[in-house]
């Protein structure tokens, strides 16, 4: 094995240690050369990979390096060191430090990306990765589980990294339990930019996990500090704490559709987080809280809205004796100094009493349990409208002390429960989402309530001091909230920009000439709009969709037919992973064997999108036929009319929990004569901290429909959490029933009207196959 | 109220501190003295109690003293200040010392004596009691329950204290945790002697309970470390550890009935203790383990021989998924450097395996999960005589690491388990139960694994270094080994002696003349013999028994006769607390409607005894009565007719658990004309930690019995754990079965002859009253 050394002058001077002179730097620009030096490397050894794409790169990195001399492994630039194709990178030993790769255009072959441990005879210490980027590097198929980040061993550190875009299943970060070496860990995920996860649909797609469902009296010291977490959509929970003694300090969570939680942990410490939420999401979470002694201090909220599980702040309600892997009675936490602006209902104590379900599951999933020895004090609620409802109680709050509460809710009074005091607080707006009191004028907050080791509060959320003068809320300064930016800087690597460019869309024009279409969605930029000129276009074979295309008719008025003349079992618009389409003003006509609209059948790595308006569909075998696996964000039908079709819209290929698309929506819409699954929309695996599935049925009519229909069931939504069905007319289905909601869930059912087509049942309970 | 001011020179110089002359000694007299005292206690103030006893002192002393200048709480003369009655002591504040008390002759009427709390708002912190006695301080109702002591807060202690004879419901010591006030506490249990505690037949009868089954999760870092333990047998464990990152370290078990065990607690280290056992009891237990990342080291066991969960070293199955106050499996474990010598089957894995009894438990009661990733490495078991078994697996033993353990099995092979390796190893016996490896001699113990983290065992039992040179076993330096003695001296108060002193038992003859026997009853000491010299005696009322009394015929040929004349309902020997009988050759006559023996209907504080050799009982309406909450630790029937019985031996009188006695014996008797209740043995609540109840019948024969038994069972045992029916001949009972066994526990028949008697049927499984 040829290894050639380099010494690079301006490498030494950037990465040498003044007292050393024996430092080598290896410049390697091959596998072989990589390993070659890896294999030799010394403490103190700098191994710097050449500049360009490394395809199939496994990166097996053991070495013995010390505090003061780590061996280095690094780019020649960094961020310019492509580690693409089947690659990953597992480390073990001490002090090694890996610095400015980028992990793209691949996956991981293994379990992980980025592993602290060869084997469990070979694991990493001290080690961290820095300056890296993870982007999109997700698994063909959704279903394989992997994490990107597996940390094992103790003091070992990612920092200053980006990671986005893992759609498949499995955390984005995991940090792992298996052995004495991996407890009281003291890991440091600091400084690193988490950049979007989309919706997964199902449970296992938190950002960060710490620990497991047996892990519950390990001690971690894990540090989750300094973090930027931006669109974490993958589950219900962002971070999922499974262990002791956890710190998760000045991160901000912007815009995520989950919360962190402290799901199996205690003692952790939750300081200085401000969670930016917004009107267009009612899914961004807060603060979640399960088991004991938790201090939850200086957070801020903004514009939180979700509900439930994903409130700005839930106190669970636990089970009692509960089962090691489900909720442990809240006791001895403490929510102190935190503030919420606009939030909706931030407050929502006993999350998860379910005692009406105590005939369906088993005792040992009841939560009746009430939050115990817990004190809520020194905080404010504020809110530039009125919020009816700042506080749900859905247990008891008798275990609850509230001490020394504001609100000042849009200068309502507000007294349903006392545990608030009313009061007019003046506000700054600093920014689009930061409110300051404003210092001098609020002499109601100055009244701070102390409970036991409450000293150790002794700073607020931007670091000024609460020694010398106090006062509720996150912000004890004016002057330093004042002069608080969100730096971005400080997040993920230097080199790496999260700034979108902001492309105008093209618009482009298709005619009929036999495969111009495919053409133009081909050249086309994810985006851009395609214009159809003609009338009449033939579609010979599937149109593949793999990013964002419009295709509209350029007249909505006289709209363009496309016939869809495929094989049979075909698709006209083949959906891929990343793809989105939105038809507008179309008639789309098929054959009964064929479908108008369906996802790869194998390797849908990550979700498809789809949104149908003022269009016909006719004529088709399925409308839409998801296959397991698949995801769909959004699917959005609007204004369109779907006739003489065998099947609508299935999704419905599922049995283990991960269903098939999150939001559906179905809005002045005419169904006419489909014979069976009309819509049909299914989750088979129940595991009741996935709280999705989302369908909304509104202002349509549904029309000689389901003849053919097996389970007598017209909207079948089997397991869905969310289902609205509003305003719409059903007339000569031969059907037993429209619909069968799911009563104790978000199903509801209003002013339909129903003639000649069964009714509507709703059934509060329903029975699950559980997962856990 | 009025406080008299004694300027006590010698105080002064014995308790001042050099560097402040503002301390001050308040010499108190009385209760308002002592009160008065307290309430104006200032830092560095020394309160002395004056000598003599101080009856119904409720002491609720609560001070700020500082660490330099604590507030001081002392006997005139240590040991010579008596609390008694109605007494307790509950501290509150800080830096408090409470010096030289001696309780006795009484009990608290609290839940506690030594409290670490006033209430809720005024806990202990940095308190200590010290050279302080509580002997037989125990509830009149051994029903009731009560702690001792009682821990809450930070950083308290207990030390150079002495406490015995608690035979009530409840712990000796318990450390609480409800409340963020009282986690990471730093608690020191130290240089503590902890005298006899009877068997309590029944749960919580612990020594020191660290924690409840809701504190899995609580950090606790009690420190438990150089206390002598004799005879500890309350229950199966004398140290029940419920929190985590406990430490166990110099203590002495001296002949203790029960277990070091880590019940709920995880992360505890075991270090260096003492296990003595001995031939005389089958229940002397060492260390049990449950739960995960205890670290077992340097312990050294001797004749050791309880069984399952008694095991010298038990390492138990789990419960999958466990609820909270169930078993958690056991993971992440290291036995490591401990040394059985001449134990029972020293080794059992997998204790509590109980697959079997999946059809009567609900599966959150089976223990089918093994240990995993657990280490049991460089140990030694040594036997002077074989043991056929030194390792039992009860279920499966792949998840445990076995590396470099000896065992030298009185020079036999072992060989059924591969996880010890046969050696001869040279001992040097020190003393009665230490034997140390001959250092030079025993090449075979150098070759020592090293796991990860070893480094940190870098002593052994007697403080010699592993650094230098290392070898397996507790034991690394035989010359440190030969200097160790038990020094007494070390533990409870330097003025409290526990050495009894031996009196030679006396011999007293009492006559037949109406009182006199009631007299020589009432002047006998404890353990003084009395000899009956004429043919016949009569009994008008009850003979109270409220010491050790051993009642005699003067010549064993010719038989003394008793006839109990006393009323209807009452007891010829009426059983007090700490009530031994011994009958020797005697004849006792009553009449239907009359006892022989009972306890007290109330208030039976303590156990009783009672043993019946060569005697004849006859014409009663019971035998034996026992009354809900007394028990009697044994019963004892030898060679003796009982005959034309209403009632036999009967103790059911229970249904919680208590049951009413641990060892009942019958041989070589004859049970004959015994109408129901031959003998009724019973426990109504069932606790599966709870081991006891033991009933062995052997060589005895049962003739014309049980002709009212409305059970149709002639020897019930319902819910007791060990049964031995052995060799007895049973003729021309009218009963349906002789005995119904449990064949899961420890029940067994052998060798019976039943002629026209019905049958012994072994019931494998039987469904109880869980009580947890």
């Amino acid at each position: 094995m040829k290894v050639k050394l380099l010494i690079l002058g301006i490498t030494l001077l950037l990465f040498s240690c003044g007292e050393n002179s024996n430092l080598q730097n290896v410049y390697v620009r091959d596998i072989p050369e990589l390993q070659g030096a890896l294999n030799k490397a010394m403490p103190g050894d700098n191994i710097v990979m050449a500049n360009g794409v490394w395809k199939d790169v496994p990166i097996i990195f053991f070495g013995k390096g010390t505090k003061e001399q780590p061996i280095n492994l690094r780019a020649e630039t960094p961020g310019k060191v492509f580690i693409e194709g089947e690659s990953y990178l597992h480390l073990g030993g001490e002090h090694l430090i890996i610095d400015g790769l980028y992990f793209r255009n691949g996956y991981s072959p293994k379990n992980s990306i980025i592993r602290y441990m060869i084997s469990e005879d070979s694991i990493a210490f001290n080690c961290r990765v820095t300056n890296t980027v993870i982007e999109d590097f997700t698994k063909p198929n959704r279903l394989t589980n992997d994490r990107w980040v597996e940390f094992y061993g103790k003091h070992n550190q990612l920092d200053h990294s980006y990671l986005s875009g893992k759609s498949n299943d499995g955390e984005t970060v995991r940090v792992f339990f298996t052995g004495n070496e991996h407890i009281n860990n003291h890991h440091q995920i600091v400084n690193n930019y988490f950049g979007p996860r989309p919706r997964k649909g199902g449970p296992r797609a938190e950002t960060i996990r710490i620990g497991d469902s047996k892990t519950r009296v390990s001690p971690s010291f894990t540090n989750v500090s300094d973090n930027y977490f931006e669109a974490c959509n993958g589950e219900v929970e962002i971070i999922s704490d499974k262990t002791n003694f956890n710190t998760f300090k000045n991160n901000i969570f912007y815009k995520c559709e989950g919360s962190l939680v402290l799901r199996h942990g205690s003692y952790a410490t939750v300081d200085a987080n401000i969670f930016i939420g917004g009107d267009e999401s009612d899914f961004y979470g807060g603060i979640r809280i399960v088991n004991t002694g938790h201090w939850i201090t200086n957070n801020y909220f903004y514009k939180i809205k979700g509900k439930q599980f994903r409130s700005p702040l839930a106190i669970m309600n636990g089970i009692p004796m509960t089962p090691l892997n489900r909720y442990l009675q809240v006791s001895d936490v403490v929510v102190a100094y935190n503030t919420w602006i606009d939030c909706k209902s931030p407050w929502q104590i006993g999350v998860g009493q379910n005692l009406e379900s105590a005939d369906v599951l088993p005792p040992s999933e009841i939560r009746s349990a009430p939050p115990i020895r817990t004190i809520v004090a020194n905080n404010i609620i504020y809110n530039t409208k009125i919020d009816e409802t700042p506080v749900i109680n859905h247990s008891t709050m008798e275990g609850v002390l509230f001490k020394n509460n504001i609100i000042d809710n849009a200068s309502e009074d507000y007294s349903e429960y006392d545990v608030l005091q009313d009061g007019a607080i003046k506000m700054n707006k600093i920014n689009e989402w930061l409110y300051a009191p404003a210092d001098s004028e609020n002499k109601i907050m100055e009244d701070v309530y102390t409970g036991y080791d409450f000293a150790k509060i002794n700073h607020d959320i931007f670091g000024a001091s609460r020694t010398e003068k106090n006062s509720i809320g996150a912000i004890n300064q004016t002057a330093t909230a004042e002069k608080f930016k969100i730096d971005k800087k400080k997040y993920g690597p230097k080199w790496f920009s999260t700034e979108k460019i902001n492309i105008e869309p093209k618009i482009l024009t298709a005619s009929s000439a036999v495969g111009q279409l495919a053409e133009k969605i081909s050249e086309a930029a994810s985006g851009d709009i395609i214009e159809l000129s003609d009338a009449l276009y033939t579609l010979p074979s599937s149109l593949k969709i793999d990013k964002e295309i419009t295709l509209r008719s350029k007249d909505s008025k006289n709209r363009a037919e496309l016939v869809f003349t495929g094989m049979k079992d075909s698709v006209a618009f083949e959906m891929k992973p990343k793809g989105t389409i939105r038809l507008e003003s179309l008639i789309l006509k098929g054959e009964q064997s064929k479908y108008a609209f369906a996802p790869l059948k194998i390797n849908m790595a990550s979700a498809y999108n789809l949104y149908v308006e003022n269009c016909v569909i006719e004529d088709f075998g399925y409308v839409l036929r998801a296959y397991k696996g698949s995801f769909a964000d959004t699917i959005n039908f609007k204004k369109t009319i779907i006739k003489n079709c065998q099947n609508g819209i299935e999704l419905a290929a599922e049995d283990k929990g991960d269903y098939n698309a999150e939001m559906v929506s179905v809005d002045h819409c005419i169904f006419e004569n489909v014979q069976s699954n009309i819509i049909n929309f299914y989750r088979g695996g129940y595991d009741e901290s996935t709280i999705g599935g989302f369908l909304s049925v509104t202002n349509s009519t549904f029309t000689d429909s389901g003849k053919n229909e097996k389970n007598d069931i017209l909207i079948k939504t089997r397991g869905i959490i969310n289902v609205t069905i509003k305003n719409n007319t059903f007339k000569n289905n031969p059907v037993e029933l429209v619909a069968l909601l799911w009563g104790e869930k978000n199903n509801h059912h209003l002013n339909n009207t129903l003639t000649n087509s069964g009714k509507i049942k709703v059934e509060e309970q329903q029975k699950l196959k559980i997962l856990y």
